[in-house]
This record gives structure tokens, sequence and C-alpha cells, in this order.
């Protein structure tokens, strides 16, 4: 063990390092246990206590602190018992003997003061320090080892099937995190003595697609922090915080909801965020039909979408979704999901591929169709005009006619992950269909780019994985042309530290739920709503990822993605050449990419021939990774 | 507006003060607008970025800093532009003239120094600072004014009707939060100039019920970031992490799971873990029916519970409760729910008023029993054998039989909020209905507390509102002298700072999803899922809340409420001959009391006639708060 000495009794702990940044920072990827040492004169105490703050606020783990045994100022007494309370043991030594003019007597107190203080026999307080630095490693190692029998003894995992996980080694034991890797405990790492047990690991999945600006960034800390000591928690009805307010008008009027939306509802997660904007969508329709819909219809009113969709986990937004892997007792599948035409990248081509239903329609019948690049396919304006969106609108339109004869539940909203269908397998949707879809539903008014009032159905965008720039895009609503009536955030929208969600409405679904009357509100909240500390994280988040999102490291690998012949266009952190690379590869069958996001499908080959594909999925998880991407493109995912 | 000036380059703002706390936490209350005075000396920028970090970690809004101009260590140089990149201004000054032997020279050099920096032409660095400080109080003082209005413009809030509030007098704006109360904008309370506009507002309602020691707790603020600082946040399925693995432990060995639950399951809050708990339920009875569910069924297997139950707005949540106010289009009751025996006090007596259904069964009729004590109404191994205890059982079972035969949904869980219904309007159930509902539903093998597997029907018990201390309880279960299946803990898990829940399970109920095949797992999960902010937090609230449910400030107030002849106790953190004389009052109809609720319904005199009822709910929401509970008494809750 080597621990980090955080000296402040000279410099300090947040003195600045030659690359400019401080101290604390700069020794943070390695995560070395410290032991910190504590000033003794006058304003000690505090300063002390400040530096212990500022080392937890980074995630160190203090040992130990020490300092000099001053019986003038006798910091050391406030400070024990301070330290105590917060599990850390105070130390103190006797001060160097005072520097005098003769330089051989100086030599001679200060060899007799290292020996006093270092004594032959071991013992004293600098040796406890050291026994008890001993402890904490032996403590530490303890509990590494233990902590995959002890989660696989007392843990539910979300998502996992406990009787395929049983053994020890299908646990990722994760130390820490910083920036795009966690540091996991790895013993087949640490088998010689002095070999550290931790290595570091890509994480390949953004943590659930969550990151954006990479773990533990010391602005979301101070962020938390900041709101945690200013608010707490405080109750949301009828209240409002800076911290909420900045947050609601900001994505309201730079943010996904510029220039449609003029309501934020705050929740907890995608799937309380689905919940609402399902409620909100389902009222709006049954408030316009007016009485003619009766409870039994109301309680099966059925949502549009496309399949592979998924809006979370709770059994509203479960509904909203077929019914498939993602199932359960209570769920019961409530509307129609057309099978959607998907873009990939194959042999370093861009391919549109159409699902049998559709290219039974095309003339002549084909299922798959070349593009000329990606940006051509996300060129929306330019292919509305084509004869695939006739074919899309013709084939939307007369299975909407067949549904309102055939389906059991009324429709009443459109539903979509616009682009990328994530848990549904990172399906890239061709972006024209679901414009066709919206514009279909919508019916003549919809071109219209800001609707005033919503028409047909009310359109939900579920932006949970794909918004605030996972694709690079803040929102997808530019690019497909069309505002949606309601959509949801989370995911990014804290930076990937605590959960919070938000669903924008328009004022015509907001007014949807106005009168006089309690009842007719929207009766759904959660305790923590709009809680301060997600607030003013997000808030934190947004003013990093705006300042990146126009930085040179995004504009250069915009220009690499840049066509001449589109405006619209489409980009990735991913370099074309190496993608193109990628999908040209043997056992590669697609490749697909967009913003942090590279998906692309495995041939298995089994007896020569080619049975079935994975899926394997890789994110940036820090969204100025581009800057040392080249040393770790394709490490694997720590979650498939 | 007096800024608050942290001078560190003396002792700085953790330096002692004489009640032995440093003094960020003491004027914490206060809430002062701050100046930093920072460190010119060797170490200083650091000594003056972690006290910054220090002030922050309370909440306290730093305005600007000011240094000396030492043009040896040049501080200022470094500290400019770190602190510009945090939006706060730094300003520094000629050192004061070193001192002389010679009293009247440093009389003049003093004065020359202070006519130098503070000249007559009322300009320089000095005036700068003191502008800047006028212009963040005009700014502060501009959002205040303007919030209500824009928050009335953007927010949509949860379960408020827009409708009805309209007005700016009608937001609460919460400019900070500490200890039991909001610091709230109150243009009234300031309109001399003197005075100020914000006043002090006691949390009622607990933010929802969620407080437990006090908003903005520094210990809270720091375990947020110290989690922060070392993971942000981590994936959570197939990995672990020693916030969330010791929560669990807790939680199971220690916690409310203590002697019946195996495993911890994480989501974000009440709602979700509710749906989690629904789920396991719903499962384990299919899986235990075999093959004998058809896929309909499975669709609406039904809940047995209480009238006024709340289980969360989610659908799922929705679902197992009556359809009532809390409706919406895709809410659709599933189960039955018997109208339930209350426990109130009246005129200082403590009575069970039994619906008519139920005294229509008891010999000789009768709809309010009178009680010896609260403490013997929580009694139930005394109550058990007693005739009303039969009268339930035999209700129930009679109930049951009915249902098997009409109802249609087929019952597969028992749900209940032991002990009191939160939401429904804090209906204080008599906890002998609940026990005997759950020994009904289990059969003969109820009365083991331990139950190796559930019977019957698995018992959930959700106890979000109810859990973790809130009635002075750590869970309810004991009192019941039963065990549930599952259950649910959220608000109080995290001391109220951020969104956590847990859904705990027994060994049989976990071992209904195990098999070798993905496809049987619980496939439910948040992105956010344990993430290791909460987890940390909630840590630190345990390791609080423990220490005071030992501590002499509880025992004094449980103490009050022991009556010789009952072991089994129940208490408030109200004093007895307070709610003894509440519920003498004129105008009260009834009071009831435990922990720290308090609830009471006030007659409405129309007329002459009491027409209908009010109810109030007072919480205290800081357990360590009797302390000074005599100056609070009975303000009025800022949510009703």
């Amino acid at each position: 063990m080597t621990p980090f000495v955080s000296d402040i009794s000279s410099t300090g702990v947040h003195s600045p390092t030659p690359s400019g940044i401080t101290q604390l920072e700069s020794y943070r990827s390695l995560f070395f246990p410290t032991v910190l040492v504590g000033d003794h004169k006058l304003g000690g105490i505090s300063s002390t206590i400040s530096s212990y703050e500022s080392l937890l606020l980074r995630g160190y783990i203090v040992d130990s602190v020490v300092l000099f045994h001053d019986e003038f100022y006798r910091n050391w007494e406030y400070l024990t018992p301070y330290f105590a309370e917060r599990n850390v043991p105070v130390t103190s030594f006797d001060p160097p003997p005072l520097q005098t003019a003769n330089d051989d007597e100086n030599f001679i107190l200060t060899e007799k003061y290292y020996t006093a203080i270092v004594p032959k026999s071991e013992s004293g307080p600098i040796f406890d320090v050291l026994h008890h630095l001993d402890d904490c490693h032996a403590s530490r190692m303890r509990d590494l080892e233990s902590m995959p029998r002890r989660t696989l003894d007392s843990i539910w995992w979300p998502f996992v099937q406990h009787g395929l996980v049983e053994n020890e080694n299908d646990v990722t034991v994760i130390d820490s995190a910083y920036s795009d890797f966690f540091s996991v405990y790895d013993p087949l790492h640490g088998t010689s003595h002095q070999q550290s047990c931790l290595g570091r690991q890509f994480d390949g999945s953004a943590s659930w697609w969550t990151q954006a600006i990479g773990h533990s960034h010391p602005s979301l800390s101070l962020a938390a922090a900041r709101a945690a000591g200013r608010y707490g928690h405080v109750i949301f009805p009828q209240a409002t915080h800076l911290p909420a307010l900045r947050l609601a008008e900001r994505l309201l009027r730079d943010g996904p909801g510029k220039g449609w939306a003029s309501r934020a509802y705050f929740s907890d997660d995608g799937s309380t965020g689905m919940e609402i904007a399902l409620k909100m969508a389902l009222r709006a329709f049954s408030v316009r039909k007016g009485n003619t819909l009766d409870s039994v219809t109301k309680k099966t009113l059925g949502v549009l979408g496309l399949k592979g969709s998924y809006h979370g986990d709770t059994i509203g937004a479960m509904d909203a979704c077929e019914d498939g892997v993602f199932t359960c007792e209570w769920h019961s599948a409530k509307g129609y999901w057309f099978d959607p035409p998907t873009v990939s990248i194959r042999k370093g081509r861009v391919v549109i591929t159409v699902p049998p239903a559709i290219a039974a329609e095309t003339l002549p019948a084909m299922s798959t169709i070349n593009a000329e690049s990606l940006s051509w396919v996300y060129d929306i304006p330019c292919r509305l005009n084509t004869p695939l969106a006739d074919v899309y609108r013709g084939y939307i339109q007369r299975t909407l006619e067949s549904l309102q004869k055939h389906c059991g539940h009324k429709l009443a909203a459109l539903v979509v992950e616009p682009l990328v269908m994530g848990a549904g397998g990172m399906i890239f949707v061709d972006p024209l269909f679901q414009r066709a879809m919206i514009d279909v539903v919508r019916g003549p008014r919809s071109p219209k780019h800001t609707p005033p009032d919503w028409s047909g159905l009310p359109v939900i965008f579920d932006e949970v994985f794909v918004g605030l720039y996972r694709l690079g895009l803040q929102s997808s609503a530019p690019l497909l042309g069309v505002n949606p009536d309601i959509s949801v955030y989370a995911k990014i929208l804290t930076g990937g530290l605590v959960p919070l969600a938000v669903t924008l409405a328009s004022d015509a679904i907001y007014k949807s739920f106005l009168s006089k009357d309690k009842k007719d509100a929207l009766l759904h909240g959660h305790s923590y709503s709009a809680h301060p500390v997600g607030c003013e994280v997000a808030n934190a988040t947004l003013d990093i990822v705006e300042k990146l999102a126009s930085s040179g490291l995004w504009m250069d690998a915009q220009r690499k993605w840049t066509h001449c012949n589109t405006k619209h266009t489409v980009w990735s952190f991913w370099d074309p050449d190496f993608v193109n690379a990628l999908s040209r590869m043997e056992g590669v069958a697609e490749v697909m990419t967009l913003g942090t996001v590279l998906a692309f499908k495995v041939k298995d080959e089994t007896g020569g021939r080619c049975t079935c594909l994975y899926r394997f999925f890789i994110f940036i998880s820090e969204f100025s990774y581009l800057k040392d991407m080249d040393q770790c493109q394709l490490r694997p995912s720590s979650h498939p």
C-alpha cells in the first residue's frame, strides 16, 4: 500500500500542479488511501477540517490524520474527538527542533528528533499510525474479497437471473470509478504480493447509458453538495426553489422543449417520466373525446408504437409496449406496434432494411435499400418527397384504417423512441418511417413544426435514451422536422449521478388538466419530486455539456462526418474510417453509430453457417472522451 | 444585506465556536450571503479553495473572494481564473503596512493605508467588491420576486390543480431550508427596507414525510459528496459496491428485514418499490399455482387490502388500490378492499371505531369501543383472544369465502400499509384487524412469526410511510407479531435528501424467480438502481437515527407514554398531556398520534351543526426535535 500523503501544512491538498489543476484532481484517478497531514498552527483546525472535506468530495478515503503536537494552539485537542466521530484517528507528534545558527547543532538536534519519533523499539505514535494503516488496508482487502459472496447472499439484482449467476467470479466488485473507467477488484490480477488487486475496466455501457461527463466529476459532486447544504430536499407542490425553476426554464427555452413545450413535470426516472407522459396523452385524448368514451374504454385506450419499444418497467410504461421478454403478471399490452425499417452499415455501405410487409408494397419489391451516406438517411426534408416516403405513408395509413375496425384498443397516443430503440436491441429505426407515422397520425395539419395544438393523436417522444446529446443531438425533434406534444428525459439529465426525470408538455396538453376541480389535476407525484440535489446536478451537467457541444473537440468529430451535399448532418464520436473498417470485418454482420453509440452485430458461426447474430453496444460515457479514445477503442463492455 | 465574512486568514471557516461546533455549522441557520477572505500566504491557494468547498457543503452562497495582494506567493493569480470559472470574482488588496517599533509611525502608516484602500472618491477595488455585493443582492431579490410568476409559467406541479393556483401569493418560494424549517420569501414581511423579506416556515409535512434528521444535515451532504466523489453512479446488475452492499446487509440483519428477509432489491421511490413488491408477490403466487392460471387470469390477479390504501402513482401501484380520488385513464383497480376499524382519541378517551358491516356482527352491536389506553390497543398478544378478534376473523373469513365465488379477480396477495394509511387521510387502522387479515389469509400456519415459506397469499407490508421510525418503530412487524413476505421502504431511508427505495423479500419469494432461464428473472430495473449517493446517504441516515433511537431524548418521550400494565408499548414525540388537551378542545373531533405523527380532525361548524370534518396532519421532521418542540407546537403545515 502506498498511501497518498496530503500535506496541508505547507502547500495543501488543493495546491496547483504543473498541469494547472490542483493536487486533489490530479491524483484522483490513482485513488490512493490517504493520510492527511493536519495543521498545528493558528487556523489549523479549520484548514485541516476543510482539507478533509475537499478530500471527501473527490472520494478519497482518509485513513489517518497526523499533525504536530503544538502546546500553544493545541489543535489536536479539538481535532481528535472531531475526527473520532468520523472514525478517523488523529495522531500528534512532537514538532521538530527549532533551527539554530549552528549547523552542527542542527544536525545533532535533528538526528535526536528522528531517533525519538522513530525509535528502534518500533513503538510509539508513528508506529501506531503505521499499524493502523495496515489494519485499514487489511480491512479493505477483507471487504474486497468477501464482497462477491456477501452480494450473492443479500442482493437481488435487477434484470439478473440469479440461477445463472452463482459464482463469485461473476460479480464485478467496483471499488471506485473515475472518468470512463471502473476500478474493479480482480483477484487474479493480484496474485503476487507486490501487484495491485485492482484493475481498470472500461464502462462500456456508460453505466446503463447514464454517464455523460465521466464518473465522479468534481463539478457534479460540488453541485450535489451545494444543494444538499442549502435545501436538503423540500416539498414541491405549490412551492418552488431555484434549482428546479432554472432547470425547467432552460429545458423549455434553450433545451429540448424549445419552440413547443410550455411545462416541465419532474419525477424520478425514465419509467415514472413515461407514466406521466402517458397519463398526459391519454387524458388529453379523453378530454377531447368528451363524453363519448365510457370508463371501460378509458381503461383500455391503446398506443401506437414500434416493435422493440421499451419505456421502462413500471406497469404503465410496460403496457405501452408489446408483450415480449419484458413481461410479468399484470402487464397487459395496450396498442399496436409496427415492425420498423432500420438503418445499418454493412461492408462500408449504408443500407435501409425494410420489413417484408412494407417491402411488398415497394415497386420493385425490395427489402434493402442502399443509401448514399448516413447523413442522407437522416436528411428528412430531402427524403420526404421520395417514393419510399409515399410507400411508408400509404402503408401506415392503410394499417391504421384496418386497426380502427379490428383493434381491441382505441388508439389514443403515438409513442416513439426517436431514431434508436435502446433496450430493444439498439435498433436504429429509419427516421423517415417515424416521421411518416407522425405525419399520418396528425393528418393534414402535421407539416406545421410548431403545432399550436395537437391533432390526430398526441405524440410522445421517449428521449430518455436518445436525448441530451447521447446521439450528438440535444433532441431528435429538429432532425425529424416535427415537435412532439410530450417528451421525456432522464439518464444523462443528471450527468450520471442521481435519479431525476422530467416530462415536458405543450400548452395544449397542459390545458387538458386545467379546471376549477382538483379531481381533474394530474394526481401523480413522488416524495422527492424535483429534489434540489438532482436539479442542481442537472444544471451543472447541462452547463458542462453545452460548453462541450460547441467545443473544438466536438467540431473535429462532426467535421469528419460532414458531407458537403447535405445540410442536415448526423455524426458520431467514433471515427468514420474505424466504423467503415469494422463493418468490413469478416465476422461482423453490420455496424451502426450515432453520437456516442457504437452498435454492431457479430455473426455466430456454427458448423460453417451463420446461425444467429449477437449484438454488442459500446458507449462513450464521457463526452470529452475523444481526447484519448485511441487507447481505449473496443474494450469490452462490462454489461452486454 | 449583512454579508457573513468568512475569515480564513486567521482562524478559518471551521474554527470552533464556544458551543463546540464549528463556525460554519453555527451560523448555518442564518444563511447569510458570504464573502470569503482568502489566504495570501504559502498554502493559501489550497486553504482558500478548501474553505470555499466547506462553505458550499453547508449551502452558503459565496459572492466574493478577497485576499491580500502578496507579490511573493501571488495566490490571487491562480485564484482569480479558478473562481471566475465558478462565477465568483476575486479581489486582491494591498496588505497593511508592516508593524514598526514606533507607535506614532504605526498610526500614520495605518491611517495612510486605510485612506488609500477606502479613498474619498469611493472608487477602487474595495468599492468594486461592495458594488458587486449590491448587485448580487439585487439579483437575488429579482429572483425571489420573479420566482412565483416564473414558476406559474413553467412548472407543472404534482397533485396540483393549476386552475386553482393562479395567484403568485399561492406559491411558496423556498430560499433555503435548515433543520425543521424552510426559509421562505415573504414580500409582506419585508415591506420596510430594514426588514428581511425571508421568513421562517415550519415544514409541517416533513416535506411529504421524507425528513428524519432535519433539512440540510451536514452529515448527509458529506455522505452524498463522498459517494459522488468515489463512484458517481455505477451500473448495478451483476456488480456490487460497498454503499449498496452495506445498506442491504444492515436492512436485512439489523433493520426491518431482521428475522425474515433474505434479499434487498433497490429502486427509486415508493411507487417503483411497490411495483417490484407486487411483481414479486404475483409471480410467487403464479408459480405456486403452476399451470393452472391462464394468461388472462395472470393479467387480472387481484390483491386484498383496505379502503383508503395508497401505494404510489405508477399504474401498477395504483392498480393495487381502489378507484377513488387517485385515478386516471389506465388505472384498473384489481382486488378487494375492506373498510377498516380505526383508532382515535376523543375527549381524552381512546376509542376503536368499527364500520357498520363489522359492527353488525358484534354482540351487542356497537360501532365504537372504548380502550383503556393506546398501548393496550397496540398490545396485539393481549388482544388476540378477545371477542373482537373472533369477530374480525369471522368477518374476514366469510368475506373471503364470498369473494372466492363472486370476485372478478383471483386474489393473489395481501397488501397493507401497517398501522397508518398515510395518503388515504392518516387513517390509523385498528392493528388487531390487520393482524386478523394476515392470520386468516395465511391460514393455520400463520402463528409462526418467522414463516419458512409463505402460506395462503404472500403478504406485502408497504412501510414507505410508516417504516424506519416515522411511528417511533423501525418496522411495524414486531408490534403486529407477524412478519411480511415482502416489504418496501423509501422516504426516510435517505433521511430526506435523494430518492431511493428498497424492497425486501423472504427467501421463499426470491426462489420463485430462480431458474436457469433469464426469462424467469425479475426483469425490472432503473438506470440508477442502487446509486451509490443514495445508498451512502441512507447508511449515514441510519447511523444517526439508530443512535437517536437509543438516546435519552427518545427514552424521555417513550417514558411519558409507558403504561405499567403493558409490555408492548407505543409512544409519540408529542406530549400525552398536550394530545389529551387537544382532543378535548371544542372544535376538535378527534386526535391521533404515534411517533412523529400528530393528526386531528376539526369540526366544520356551519349553521350551528357539524357538517364535515377537516383533517390536519403535523409531523416532526427532525427526530431530535424534542429539544425545542415547545416553541413550535402547532405551527401551520406548509402543505395540508
